[in-house]
């Protein structure tokens, strides 16, 4: 059960209004790596915990902190919309910087949400549940989520160059503070796990399954010309868990048949094989 | 520029048609971490790579095998599909085990796709572009390239479970080879490119900004009941690239205001003011 | 069957192109509350309305008219696209108020439709089946109907404010007064439904199984800082079919357990727990 | 900002484990009027609430309380899928009955979340942000929040017949009192908006501008043969709110012109005009 | 405008309800070639019609028409799940026939349609915008629906073989004899069309900008191993139009050059290279 | 398996960098027939295509090209994006040419792709897989290839005259050529395949079921005002294929009944009738 408390975790005022960039921060609240998704993530990641009750309760800690940061955001995006109307638009065929802001602005923070944030991206597509991942397996769910904060706050790092506006800036360092923190836990509880379960995802699967493709396990297939990639860490040496090494396949032979599929059934109605009749 | 050779990467032969199987299966090819995702993923990171050749010639390489996978899984698909015909809906009226069959077919591989695989997942939703990342920043995104390999090769294993067919297993033992090494390859890509910018992403955030927001980068807020998560590597000891030490907040207090938005202009229609006349 | 006649329901006649305001417009047509949501909705109602004549001759009416509503914006849209080119957009880097146009203009309808209407709201996001809603339950969807008239009838007041053009303006008074008809119209369908069936739905849920939760019926949870919340209607007197009493429950408990979740089986891969082998 | 405590709002115990009721329950979770929807709509409404503190104070109790019903009904879920496993589809081959619980159950609680809820509906299609509302317009919203109730509970009743197990029953009956509450709560506050305000959504809008269309404000148009449509409040006395009596236009006269479009210019390359050349 | 009358255009009567067909029949009335499509494309082509009285009247006719399919497939579903009761679950556990078909039921068609039509796919999958096309362009667009036919006709053709019920098949007779219509019609309205303006769309591209890429307009190029695609009517002969022959490229050699595109902004947190100071 | 080569097909080198045309450009690489869908089209064509060797060897031919071709347009998007920043923003309220431009960016070129191109079209929407066909039907699909090379040529050559770069052009120009021949290219398949197998899809469907709806095969159904449509080929003289003769039907009857549904089990809780107790 949750329970609301009417301060925001951190100060949100800005300087002035700016509605063009109003439509920007719509990416880090309802985008693919905004607010809204690490919230619904974390939370489902906590919800559907199986075992574990450090990493749940830490789940949960981490996903309540993100309803807030929506709070946050839907409150910076409501006093960067302060004072746009409709009527704007209708000057802006006298005035090149009217109707240049009015071009920019999101059109439903006027029509549809009435100077307030909207669940949608910074194009105004919606958010939706496909952007989040709780697979119940902890190591690779945590590596989505060391992930999606390093996306979040390389966006937030690209806003904050948008504006000048000090009031702004500051709510965005103070994200990029938490963000910061949210990219050091999970390496923490990534290197927790990973001592744990060893590195590869699941870690389960039967050892006696895997030795029969044991060589693919460990190839570099040069698929695309030049060898560059022959270059990096991926390509010489031991596999991190010094189970096997690395081999570099500078010219790689398809292992499989050339794949001649069957006639279907008359009812498919595939139309072209004369022996085909219903 | 691309080429098309005419085998497949690896051998796909079913030993018996499985139409409940297929519908399955499809989560691996069209779903939010199936092929598609990382074909169409590693190819947008390559097309997008700007100033590293080594690490394009990579992501060209991988990007590559991959539309090769997705095509693996249509023959896999159309396999399992064999034999599969309208007329069976019919008959299972009159027999539990048709009926079954026919209840857990996807009815697309019968109406829509005339027996092939679809660009969808398990529940038939297609796949969308949101599903991908292509940041940029390849720190970022090689985090995502870890974290997709971990989720498809643990959907892969669920799926190993779910047939005892060996024709489907052998096959998924290949991409399960291949999911290891593809693990294997992003951590040691990320552990490169940690070495070079550190841990945190974005590493260019300008060092003087990031001052203000000094304690909130290293504190754990503990904002759901009970304190269990003090227990991890993420609640004390120092961040991981020793910058500074975390602070574990067992009673958190909120640093903002209690926020109160403005009264809207007249034309946004709020209603409920009387001072707001058009 | 339906038939078409040639003449538009209301004379659409704009004064001048504003491409502009076209992208706008596109909210009213294809967004959640747009014209094809509701003539799909009450066509749908209509379609699969089971016993009740009157009300599915009447969904009917309004159905068809709302087709007509489409075709009306369809005719408006394309007005205020007349004249606009793909040219245009290049003379923009020389000219502040061209550019600025450009900027704000929805690049679908000079690439996609070539001038006219397009079935997406005014972001361009694809007008879609779960905006419409047909419960089979008349009371739940006349209540969707007088919701859905109230905000298309909002946006269009918003969107009023953004044309001096009279030509424009002319056509939504038109579709307010149609839109204020609506609202009168699902109101008075309600007060008739409630008469019948009461004010709760459903209404036919078996009494005796209300029974064991009666107190949860008629409590409001304050679960947020402030009481502020008790001074309402829905706080105190009795419920509006008065069938109860309102508590405000200022200090709520939780009634429900601290939840574990079982350890799931080995092939699921949750990977943590030793016992869990293959 | 949000806290979180560790007991379920009400118990959750189901009596055995049902993996297809398990798909059907994701309906109410995920779907267009399931606990995510409410969840989000109350947040954002209450998030972006403008200048009237105790509404803003009573969404927020509300919402607040929905984030748990979103936990609750994860907790009902999973124990829905206990003992569920990905190897019973290999056996449904042989077996009749476990054939059929294959083919009804979601492959994505198996394949992608581990036994855990998804954040999509009972056909597996994921939450969206275009289920939710939240205008600024609280007499809007609100007719939204008591339709939204309405079709929950709706749904909600339903599911309750699809079982007979009395754990989860009891779970769905403290479900159907809270939405009774919260019908019950939205109607009172619709109440007390339309006494401030009017029936008419928005009430805002400039009186003598209506004036020109005031015949149609209160027109019913018989669209569709028969007049079984006359029968009703909508069609006979006067409006709600007093101010015109009803018509019935038993044989509606298009009042618009026939409308032809201008030809395009040539970039649009419409192509069948011949004065069109580039 | 639009008028409707009580009367199907053609008889629905199903001989016995069957709920898995009723899922099945979705498909062609919420998928991607499905009534919903048609009835929107061609309603959305003849609104926007330009300049072509003939043709934008024969699109009304047609897209009129097929707002009456839509009817008609809506009483088929309606029908076909009549007696369907959310009770069958509970009993499918004791009863495997009765498990297999509820396994196969769209819940939808239960828990949110309450027996009616959905606008949705045999998965599930809402009706969405982007199933239509409406260019402006006649020539291009018709041949959108030449193919929307010959895809709604298939898999009608492939429903008609998954039901005995001669009911259903009647009213699917109905639809087929429609379908080849409106497939000769299309063909008949593109002959008419390729006459008048040539074959390629679009026709009035300046020739003269088309002159500088003239070889590549006629050539095969062979970017797939085996050379069996030279055996058909594209790879040898001239062009439809005799403008040209066609020539197969064998062997093709990229034209392009290898594409290494510039180091990005700061502000972009490329992170990688060293210059990049902000 | 696919290979991949340094070169790009063709050159691609822009004169200037045009952010606003980059977003333009977005539409033929991720719009509705952008040069994804053709490429995942053709693929998903070639990998489900049974018994046609060369035809699936020519849909594999063409598939990787257009894999080239979206390879092309990211290289395209790039050199456009090339300078463009997040600190222009900030700059733009000074400067109505700045404010232009930003107002007609993609936002997420800056702060989701890191200036690359997305898979989503001008208006930001993510590409998905319900906008490719391959049905199994090659007659069908092809007819879907002819129509999308048309939209995708008409789309190419309305961005022509979106810009006077002469670098820009000339890529437009490869592609329109390489459309040309694409649409001359299914025109030969399709017909090839029409003296095959006829010209109605699908070819098989039993012709003692098709003769009891024989008359509704040739009729034309006036359904809007006005007989315009009377004058094209569609409305008289023979079918395309000789098998009978056109009917207008000026004035035509519905042939179908009212349709009256059932009233719905009580667990539905349709709630009208008084007789639905439970």
């Amino acid at each position: 059960m949750f329970r609301h408390q009417k301060e925001l975790q951190f100060e949100v005022k800005v300087d002035r209004p700016d509605p063009m960039l109003a439509r920007q921060v719509q990416e880090v609240l309802g985008g693919q790596f905004g607010e809204m998704t690490v919230m619904m993530q974390y939370l489902f990641q906590g919800f559907n915990c199986r075992g574990e009750e450090k990493y749940k309760d830490m789940l949960m800690d981490i996903g309540t902190e993100e309803i807030g940061h929506v709070e946050m955001l839907c409150a910076l995006i409501s006093q960067l919309l302060d004072g746009a109307s409709p009527e704007a638009q209708d000057e802006a065929a006298k005035d090149p910087v009217t109707a240049a802001i009015m071009g920019g602005v999101n059109p439903q923070h006027l029509l549809v949400s009435g100077l307030g944030g909207l669940p949608s991206n910074s194009n105004g597509v919606p958010w939706n549940g496909s952007y989040i991942v709780a697979s119940g397996n902890l190591l690779a769910d945590m590596r989505s989520n060391l992930h999606a904060e390093s996306q979040g706050r390389l966006q937030v790092a690209r806003l904050y160059h948008m504006t000048t506006d000090e009031g702004v800036r500051a709510t965005f360092r103070k994200m990029l503070a938490r963000d910061r923190y949210h990219q050091y836990q999970w390496m923490a509880a990534i290197q927790e796990l990973e001592e744990k379960n060893g590195v590869v995802v699941p870690a389960t699967f039967p050892p006696e399954a895997e030795l029969e493709s044991q060589p693919e396990a460990y190839e570099f297939w040069n698929l695309s010309e030049g060898n560059e990639s022959s270059e990096g860490l991926w390509a010489t040496g031991s596999a991190p868990d010094g189970t096997g090494n690395f081999v570099y396949v500078a010219e790689p032979v398809a292992k499989g048949q050339v794949y001649k599929p069957a006639v279907p059934p008359e009812a498919i109605h595939h139309d072209l094989n004369p022996q085909n009749k219903l």
